[in-house]
């Protein structure tokens, strides 16, 4: 046991998720949880949570550590509520997908006797929710950490150990770079995948039927990605707005580049193009960070009439 | 046994999978092969081929069935140098991407008594070359045929009959339409992730270790997508120009609409847009075009150091 209270305020994939890996465990003696829908903290307490309570001050109660799961914009009131009811002593932290807004969301109504360490699981699948989480979501990924310079080392430590226990590699970084990173690995592409979507939904000419029926030519790994929960996304756009734009920017440079090398018919610079992003593919696969099985070693349903 | 003797031009990824799907299901009487390079050559004849041939004419001759599986860009030279070869009655067909293109180049090359049936499998993999191929690549694939007007119907339903037996679904449709559906579900996805790969290749502020270490958050999906073969997709967007010039369009019109909405901090136009988007994955599901396992279904390798 590395907790003895857990509370987990809002209830969805990331929360659902290590309360399981949490329970498998052994991780933490107790662990309530805490959602604003009444439906949810009924799945939540029929699934994986010892008790859940109707308010996030209640949750807190008692907890040496509190794990905000809500989406960033959420944050600001969440820590306003919660601040007065925090133990001594205890740890806050969060899985927000953006860490200088949440910083600066939360950050002021953290008692000065409490650790805030802001977190970032590299973890998620497009399905949301309570019922969408499993204890193994976090087996070999990253879950980034950015605690400030004088944060306690000793309550860091013990954060870290629960994570690597749950399965995560566990690394450091300041709040900007994290948002800079991750504006390339992570919201950038979720944002071309969302507009990629979109334009395929807008076709007239090429009715829905044929886009979602001929999707397996490339398409539909876009449309997975595009299917992530809407709020958590508009909140990570309005939050990481400069990094996000900077790389847009640097995108659509690029993107203008191959297009004109389309209309011109340079074949050199498509066919360079092409093989230089191969050797990431590798490097992804070589640091155990995807699959090499073909097609992401998806298993298909057997052939149904056409 | 649906075809005699079955010619396999170009033994890459699709060619070798038919071959194992024939194989399989004992639907050529003999399987012949030829490819430029001999070490293909000489795998092919280990894996998959009953014979190969050192050139194209010299591997068409008596078969009922040749299927082109070169890139796009091989096409013309290909049928110039087999079309004195060919016997009559027989059947020629190809695999290539793009169909306006092909016919262009291979139909006048075809004697009037062959049947040219252009053809499309909507399936693949990330990985390519003779070793790539598997018997279940085409299990409840779209394969899409574009045959001219006067088609011999025979002809069609001979060929149709042996890409269904191979697991595939089959649809007919003319050649610009296929052209621009494969635009908007496969040329300009493929572009957009071989630009982002690009980007995150490019910035020198992220480092590449951590693109590739923190590459679960969203951009693996793209590099997978962006590591297919060079050479096929550099003759794909030379040759549908004109769709993915315009599928293109209306993307960055989209994409600059949302980086808008992100600048401005309008969250409604977000929320929206990204709601939108979760239905189309629902029905790609509901099609049977994808698997609605989380992530794929990827299963991955168990923790490591960090």
């Amino acid at each position: 046991m590395i907790y003895r209270r857990v509370a987990l305020i809002g209830l969805g994939l990331i929360a659902s998720s290590m309360a399981h890996a949490m329970r498998a465990g052994g991780l933490a003696g107790e662990i309530v949880g805490t959602a604003k829908s009444a439906e949810t903290r009924a799945t939540a307490k029929a699934l994986f949570c010892d008790r859940v309570t109707d308010t996030a001050a209640e949750a807190v109660q008692g907890a040496d550590l509190v794990v905000l799961c809500v989406p960033v914009g959420a944050m600001a009131a969440l820590a306003e509520e919660i601040g007065p009811h925090l133990a001594p002593g205890a740890t806050v932290t969060d899985v927000g997908s953006v860490k200088q807004a949440v910083i600066a969301a939360v950050a002021p109504h953290i008692p000065a006797d409490v650790h805030f360490i802001p977190g970032h699981p590299l973890a998620g699948t497009e399905h949301s929710g309570p019922k969408a989480g499993f204890a193994s979501l976090f087996q070999n990924r990253w879950w980034l950490l950015t605690p400030p310079d004088d944060a306690d080392p000793a309550a860091v430590a013990r954060l870290r150990s629960l994570l690597e226990a749950m399965g995560a590699n566990v690394d450091t970084m300041d709040a900007p770079h994290h948002d800079l990173v991750l504006a390339v690995t992570s919201h950038t592409p979720h944002l071309i995948a969302y507009t990629m979507v979109g334009v395929a939904d807008d076709l007239r000419r090429v009715t829905d039927s044929e886009v979602i029926r001929y999707s397996a030519a490339g398409f539909r790994d876009f449309t997975r990605i595009a299917a992530s929960d809407p709020t958590m996304w508009r909140d990570v756009f309005l939050t990481n707005k400069d990094a996000t734009l900077d790389i847009l920017g640097r995108f659509t440079e690029e993107l203008f580049a191959l297009q004109r090398a389309i209309r011109l018919g340079d074949g050199d610079h498509l066919h360079a193009y092409f093989t230089r992003t191969r050797a990431i593919r590798r490097g992804i696969i070589e640091a155990g960070q995807d699959t090499d099985a073909p097609d992401f070693g998806r298993v298909m349903a057997p052939v149904k009439g056409g």
